[in-house]
């Protein structure tokens, strides 16, 4: 995504109240399939009903943040219970993650700013 | 912070529910101060009434989470009138960021793992 798209996907405003889930991660140094499980994992919550947009950052000591955006708790359920999301989970207790926390939130108000 | 302590905070968890402030960033190329600025607000949210913690990720590409943790909305709406904040907000849409998104949660739910 060039820095064009990325500011669009920043501004983006979707229909208040929607839900968040913010993901918080620390990597293990060891990689193992890592970037093409993340890669399949975006593909596959984009499809999913109630997805709204994802926005994801990770620092060089591997600290990493991923925020999902959905329509309501039930569509945040569903994703939750996917089968190929939830055996990805494992690997990443197992192998990609030494500690994450996942939050889910209900996002009362948003502001934008973009000097596009 | 090394990467033990990142873990603890990582998996810091408070009383529920309480509330989440994303902020969605795109950095402009342009540093003047950005660094000093950004830990001046870091020390100065420590400070406020109703602060949990925060964590905070930037990837190479500019984009850049942090999401701040509060007791309630009002300790939110404190912060957001604090004088030095505000005069750093503007300075932000001036100079550092050329898109950015602010979004006030109430975390739900939340659920940690450590392989520690």
């Amino acid at each position: 995504m060039n820095r064009t798209a990325a500011h669009l996907a920043l501004i983006g405003s979707y229909d208040l109240p929607y839900y968040a889930v913010i993901f918080t991660s620390q990597r293990t140094d060891i990689d193992q399939g890592y970037e093409q499980a993340a890669e399949r994992m975006l593909e596959l919550a984009r499809k999913q009903p109630g997805f709204l947009g994802v926005e994801s950052a990770r620092s060089e000591d591997g600290l990493g943040i991923t925020v999902s955006y959905w329509t309501s708790e039930a569509a945040i359920l569903a994703w939750k219970q996917h089968a190929e999301h939830s055996s990805m989970r494992e690997q990443g207790r197992a192998t990609w993650y030494s500690a994450f926390q996942t939050r889910v939130c209900k996002v009362e108000r948003a502001y934008a700013f973009t000097a596009l």
